[in-house]
């Protein structure tokens, strides 16, 4: 059976009931998840300009945006709600994938949802099964397709939002397939935008362009059903692999199962190491004598800056993030970050001792940790962010990142509403 | 100076009254042509359901929607108008970029212009460094990017519609070359998409792209300006080819100057052959023994039906479209080419009398035509689509085209309004 016909085929077969409990549970958790960083983002200016963009559009009221109490249309909620959930970029990551599922799917599904007075029960059913396509056809695309400059987060996203939304209106496996091919020719996004308002406004046109080519569809729109992987199709013309053992197991096993969330406000090439220095807790900065950090030699170039003098600069330091983790500071709250961290003496002075040195032996996503003591003890820990961790440890993680960024009340009631499956308008105004 | 940097200044800084008119009058000539083919394309199947999408999200009346009286989102308008106007697919070509420049461009400025209440000079102006964008990136990408299957009308274009859209908001080099840069992670279109719905819309995604675009930038916007041409940018990871030559003499030669125009309702591998056959008319079909046809090889499995039943079959066939043109069928009304005509016996008869031949000395835009007479004589004829017109043979043409699709009033009133640079405004008015 063609890639396309097995997504499509999942997509509207699947029934709700039928949704194992764990990967439920994992959606919910995301969900909090991407309502805490997405309601933590809406003052970026990425997300206020699209927000405005909309807001100046204006349209049939369909849809609630996060940081604003005006409903727009369903395409322009997604597409602003996408970009606001992925400006601080501090939503979740699928490695496998290479891509960030919820801020792409979510809001699509989020939008159309609302828009059709759907329950939080099918809400959530049809935004796993967006991530889980999006996870599949990011696997099948490839890292070919990352490395040569594609963005899974928005390509393989774009279609992952598609099978949400064409779900949320109904499609059988026919117009999910159209969807699929219709998307082939309007899914887009370049790496070539990280470090501008391009990479977040990927996400959001990811979430645009699946509820669009949904709605066509719906609306009767015929596309080739099959250009997402025949001849000069999306897959073909846009550096693909190809993997189809991207597609096995498909219903059966949820790859959504190993989404890893971010539990630092930091790149994600600094959390292994946090999660290891956590092990060590507390540490008396006083008596280190060293930090030596074994990393994988991708993270070389992207997060060892040695001496940062801003708030943007120490996301990217192992330097800096071990001695603020060391120090008490709550390396989950955005505002940690800040120039006075890098020039606080005390930072200066612990960061000067961390030693960091590459290892292809090491995973990507992980690290090793060692602390050499004055008085001669070594403390030793690593941490695999692929590491297995049990829902209720994550749920938990989860809260406390989401208290950090929200406050107590917010975040309680917020998992309340997911927790409950809220109709999807009642949790979208707990967004505004 | 980088690709961005040319495109960029020659967008925000070639002034209105220094465009040539020769230029200009070619452009007013495809205004024309665009409107009367937009107009008769609206109650295509695909102009309903793009344009009923956005009458149902609604929005702030900015621009008017061909065949409708609603106004809508200058974005939205954009969306729905491109993709009216290809529906037929019976508008503007241009060879060397390899795609349709009006259909992306036109839609585009015209929305931003009514928009934004302004004049026809500046809505031309816009248009034209629009279109001329376009086919320049066109070229730049190169066949290799048609190749591999990406459709120059949709990527090329969202850049060109971009431009149109940033001159008529004011935008300066800067500005210009950011949208560029955010269009990089936004352009997208397949070819794959031919024969289905999608191939009109990919116009429509082009003007829509080119649309919001720019108006992200005009409200601050930051992306990687760099995007179009940078590693990993638009072009590298689009199989583009990235042939620099084709900015040359930028601003001082117009490469749309070139730009072909259908006159006949069909295929356009069939064009230069009724066009040579024109010249040999008025023929009598019953003393017609044979008719040979010479041509390019790549046209023998596109547009060599022999027998087709349908009025779709019929734009697809050497033999039908000679017969038609032969026994008085105006092969520029849309209505010619009926399953009716292909079951007429004397159609059928002299078709059959057709002989087409490959020969790959022909160019693409010629052909060889030969009519052996019963009684001995032979007539030859032959014509290039890029053979030199004058403006005045081609206004007449394209007049004669808008009269047959539109009728003698409503065709005389829109070169009126065009003539005379009308308000954006009322000429859209007219499109209604």
């Amino acid at each position: 059976m063609s890639i396309t016909q097995q997504i499509a085929e999942f997509t509207s077969e699947t029934a709700t009931p039928q949704i194992p409990a764990q990967a439920l549970r994992m959606m919910q958790l995301s969900f909090l998840d991407w309502a805490a960083v997405a309601i933590a983002g809406r003052d970026e200016p990425v997300a206020r300009i699209t927000r405005e963009m909309v807001l100046d559009e204006g349209g049939t009221p369909q849809a609630s945006l996060i940081g604003h109490q005006t409903r727009v249309p369903a395409r322009a909620a997604a597409l602003s709600n996408g970009t606001t959930s992925h400006a601080l970029d501090y939503d979740d990551t699928h490695f496998a994938h290479i891509g960030h599922p919820s801020v792409a799917v979510i809001p699509a599904a989020l939008a159309v949802a609302e828009a059709r007075g759907i329950g939080g029960a099918d809400l959530q059913a049809a935004a796993l099964i967006g991530v889980e396509a999006s996870i599949r056809i990011g696997v099948w695309l490839g890292r070919n397709h990352y490395q040569t400059g594609f963005h899974q987060t928005a390509t393989a996203g774009a279609f992952g939002a598609g099978m949400a939304a064409a779900r949320l209106m109904g499609l059988d496996a026919q117009g999910c397939a159209m969807v699929l091919g219709l998307l082939a020719t309007r899914a887009s996004g370049l790496k070539s935008q990280f470090g501008t308002m391009g990479k977040p406004f990927n996400a959001g046109l990811a979430a645009a362009n699946g509820v669009e080519a949904a709605t066509l569809v719906a609306r009767g729109f015929i596309a080739n059903p099959d250009a997402l992987e025949s001849a000069q199709g999306f897959g073909p013309t846009h550096a693909g692999e190809q993997i189809t053992s991207a597609l096995q197991g498909l219903g059966q096993q949820w790859l959504f199962d190993t989404i890893s969330h971010k539990f630092h406000a930091c790149c994600h090439g600094l959390h292994a190491v946090l999660e290891a220095g956590l092990t060590l807790a507390p540490l008396d900065a006083q008596v280190i004598e060293r930090i030596e950090v074994t990393t994988h030699p991708r993270w070389m170039t992207v997060c060892n800056q040695m001496a940062p003098t801003t708030g943007l600069g120490a996301k990217f330091s192992y330097g800096t993030v071990l001695a603020m983790q060391v120090l008490g500071h709550d390396t989950a709250v955005l505002s940690s970050y800040s120039d006075t961290v890098c020039a606080d003496p005390t930072v200066q002075g612990l960061r000067a001792r961390v030693h960091v040195t590459a290892d292809d032996s090491v995973a990507e996503t992980a690290t090793r940790l060692r602390v050499v003591l004055r008085d001669g003890p070594v403390l030793t820990a690593s941490h695999d962010l692929n590491a297995p961790m049990t829902l209720d440890a994550r749920q938990a993680k989860i809260q406390t990142k989401a208290r950090s960024l929200l406050g107590e009340d917010r975040a309680t009631a917020l998992w309340s509403l997911i927790a409950a499956q809220a109709d999807a308008g009642q949790f979208a105004d707990g967004l505004k």
